[in-house]
């Protein structure tokens, strides 16, 4: 459905970089859901440019819930919300319709909407519209969290840099105080002096994010079509950028033999629990109770400060092309707001197909 | 939908390993589409296990078609396949409902299910439902390659061992030719000889998959949540066993800077390609007309020989489990063919949405 | 979803009147459901023609579940139905392709399917196909059943005759048993009078059902686009014949003013509940604990034996048609069990929407 | 989807009676459709009320385009429309939350939202969300006139009194400039009459829509669950106070026999057509190439100004109720434009599915 994802829950984008106002709707949301603004201004925050390492485009993202909530709390019916778009400046991007950017949606977006895309800063495209995204999902986030189930992202991997891993509830609230988010203070200094180094180049890096959903109740997903990995790496390949995802062990299952891979089974407290968890908490595209854990890839941002070869489609010939404007040398750091944002709301749709949708207000399990 | 995918055409999955038949029904197709049932055929002999390193379990897979087809073409409504199942032996599953196979999915289905569900040799979770899948998806895929779009999928890395990359549409008609799919033939003896080896040990396999699509147009795809990168992952996941898919350079955007990473474009022709193809022939989730590469990994089959911890659901104890019955020690070479053909289907359905629904059964364009 | 429908519980229909078998696919049923033989075979039986009043054509519909059923109960994995075609006559219809027969979906099924669609008997819009939907719909109509929920339609009207109204689950009990649906036997004397003069006459009749749903809980539907009334309408209209819906007084609400069309609330036993019921149980989309009540017309059978006009698409002239062959002079009767089964499933279906995948099978509330 | 429609198209609601907007998101728009904003305006000032028949709530309805605009134009990103509640007076509503008011949705929102609904004006139940159907839809009526496919809807029957029939573009085009859409002078002047004389009396009356669509392609719907009567109730259905659809001759043929029912064939200037149009356009769910005609029944205007019975839902007590506020003796002519919107939707949407993404479009055919 395009623009719009969700079973039970659905979410429905839309926006451009440039227009007067991005958004989103939320429908099939539980009636009586908290809103906790701050907590969704802390979300909106951790997705903001901060210091050296991000545009100076400052976005306050100050959205406007303009139905499906009263009294603080949802109602039940479609909430939708708006984010003005103040501080765009059209100007820059003028030129980019006719020669398109390397890597970016500019020429794919030519071929399919026949030159009649908003082509200013990306238009549709543009990473402005996660704002929308990190904006309607904290809702969910936030009820998920009420229900036990924290989630959370890391910087895991960025140029050999590696950081430590995500063990406990306590990793995810600190990660969520974080503006640049990894948990080993030298890797998190080696990973900014890499991009600060990429940044005076000119050039970009990406990087990977380890996402861990702690909480999630067994029996969650389907065999088939709707398995958590297929409704998940659905949402994530969502986000410009992404261009892999891996559960588990991911790709290091093709170095390993099936006695190492496989995780066994053992009693812990009286509860089901396997010894490792190489599977990444899904099996048969099931919850099992473990923690869910993936790693999904941000390339390194497109826009970079170099010469490169464009095209100009309005002659057909070779272009060199220098990109001006303001633009991220990294954002990865960035891209996790909304790795966690889909996925609390990917969660939140499935656990409401299984449980019904009253599931999320209410007290206990 | 659960077990239903696609949006102008779809397919909808049933069956279990030990049921009397398994099968799918495809809807939405374009009348007029041929049926080559020698086409469909061979698509299901490379699924079905050979040699040394296969179950012993002889699948002949006589599917019928029963509906959507007069004449030997499509009609329009539609079309669904059943497949017998003639050759499972029950009894040799029926312990495993209350001890659960690990990294199976035995346990979550067990959850999910409250008991109630078909435990005998995996029931709907079994690879055995892939025979419907290749069945039904192999109509599709020759309608592809009869309007120029060619699909194929090769073994490109096992434990060490790569295979030599897809360049042109020879390479991917030697692989529809090769029940185990490597181009290169010193390393497909190299990773004949790891399985064998593993096999030997009671051990298994896994491996990575890299499936290429040439001839297919610029245009297709969305910039949100039907990007082609999530409809592909979507029908990919579903596949028992697949854990991480990338496109492109995937999770070696991580390690390049942007300057090396963007796809600079050129003219070719008097058409519009890129230098590079990192971006695996999509950007913003559309087609950008260069080949469409992404790569999956399969995970080592979870049924060995060796002794592994279970567990007992009757009685919350831990229990040895030693697994009898028939299993390969690899099933990435089968699992290939399933890859395939899901990708076909969904590219199948997305040039649908973009050009309506008799696409697929008009000449030219 | 063209022959999909149905959010949390789907159905999908296959199969063409002289093919070798038509079906249907249930997904997202909760595990655990009973699967009562005897339930589904009486209500094929209703379907079935009887006497003089229907076709010679004896279907038994022995129908057989291939997927979803273990040990007598539903598993929750998809359920597939097969019932064989075994009695067609092809030879009747082989004119029919180039002579569409008035009032038929002959001359639309020819524009849509480029003539590839399979023309006999009607292929896949012949009446034949509601016995997969008979058969995989009573699964649905006994589970709500058995959680107090009891539906059933009578001819409430046939050219100027009236039936008595359904008035409690009794009604609903001997309508069940009705091979002719009528309560008031004088009007089911004259009905059937009507029905044997047109027949000898070579003609046809239609008529009016009406639905009743008793014990359907409060607080069902969605405001929107999911209305009760949007949901029931979109699955009634697919049955073919059927040309009209109302809800409640329907029609009638043109004539009368609010005061008299508004259903004033009263307290009953504790329980909120109105003292007309001009809305059919349904307000604003969704239920309100009163009897849901719909009519639903069915349009004369349009297979007659008198002289039609006709055209012959190939030479494109005008050409007389007689209709040789099977048909009944009235197909109401049958259709009744048609939209007994369509509103279980519908209802069904969002019964789960609302509250979770286990709904059904759950004891009590 | 709860308050998402279509399948190629989709249209999203959302709003409430007294929020700070109401809105809705049109996606999978072709690119390059003129936004013709007097067209809108002058769909939408058909939808306001107008002299003494209707309430004195002013309402100037200044929409604003969000996105998917560009140049005038459509991007074929997400068009999102937002519609300011200017004049909304809250404290009018604030007793009916524990006082249901007969025949409207607060009792039911009250079950389904457990009391966190906006109950102030109806909520999100509100014939004022139709302000956005009506502005979004206009966008697709506008492209289908384009195509040459035109449709209008007229008050044909009300408490005794009928219209002429709409018989050809002209009428539709007549009708698009009249505030209350009745073709007869005579019978119009009668309309008003009863609709002044309940006025005065404090109470409202309903009526019956007759919808016409000239221009419609043959071969568009499908047989079983998306026909054209199926999709299009499920979208009639939507608007509130609709409690009947019937397509044809209707109910109507309930009262004729075959022979008379049947729509027989003829050419006529070298097209085929049929003699009669009982069928309304549509056989097998397919459009036949004949007008398509539907009749939809608008109940009496719930709100009166007699006393009626309700309830104390605090207490459970039965309770007098006398509604004060504004609020219209007939919303009929007002529904009709509502009616026209959802009818442009769904058939922009199937025709959209069947030839591709940019038909409504292009040029010709």
């Amino acid at each position: 459905m395009k623009n719009t994802f969700g079973n039970a829950i659905s979410i429905t984008l839309f926006g451009e970089s440039h227009g007067d106002m991005i958004g989103a709707v939320l429908d099939g949301l539980a009636p009586g859901l908290e809103i906790n603004e701050q907590y969704i201004n802390e979300k909106l925050a951790l997705r903001r440019p901060f210091g050296k390492i991000s545009t100076s485009r400052a976005e306050a993202d100050p959205f406007k819930i303009i139905s499906g909530v009263f009294n603080g709390k949802t109602t039940g019916s479609p909430l939708a919300i708006i984010i003005p778009n103040n501080n765009a400046k059209s100007g820059d991007y003028a030129d980019l319709k006719d020669i398109p950017r390397p890597s970016h949606a500019d020429f794919t977006a030519n071929v399919k909407y026949h030159g009649y895309q908003d082509y200013r800063g990306g238009g549709h495209f543009s990473g402005r519209i996660t704002a929308a995204v990190v904006c309607a999902c904290a809702i969910l986030q936030y009820a998920l969290e009420n229900k036990g189930i924290y989630l959370g992202s890391h910087i895991c991997y960025m140029q050999g840099i590696e950081d430590k891993n995500i063990e406990c509830v306590e990793d995810i609230k600190t990660l969520a105080n974080l503006q640049f988010p990894m948990l080993n203070e030298k890797a998190k200094e080696q990973a900014l002096e890499i991009i600060e180094s990429v940044a005076k180049d000119g050039d970009s890096v990406g990087g990977v994010l380890e996402t861990v959903v702690l909480g999630m109740p067994a029996g969650v997903g389907e065999p088939w079509f709707d398995s958590l990995e297929s409704m998940l790496s659905h949402a994530i390949f969502s986000i410009p950028g992404i261009k892999g995802i891996e559960f588990g062990l991911g790709f290091g299952f093709a170095d390993v033999n099936g006695q190492l891979a496989n995780d066994n089974f053992a009693i812990n407290d009286q509860k089901i629990v396997t010894k490792t968890n190489n599977n990444g908490g899904i099996n048969g595209g099931i919850s099992n109770g473990m923690p869910i854990v993936f790693r999904s890839v941000v390339k390194p941002t497109p826009s970079i400060y170099k010469e490169q070869q464009s095209i100009k489609l309005s002659t057909m010939e070779e272009q060199p092309l220098i990109i001006s404007g303001r633009h991220d040398p990294a954002i990865i750091h960035r891209a996790r707001v909304v790795v966690d944002s889909l996925t609390a709301f990917t969660l939140a749709d499935m656990l409401t197909v299984r449980y019904g949708t009253d599931y999320l207000a209410k007290d206990g399990e």
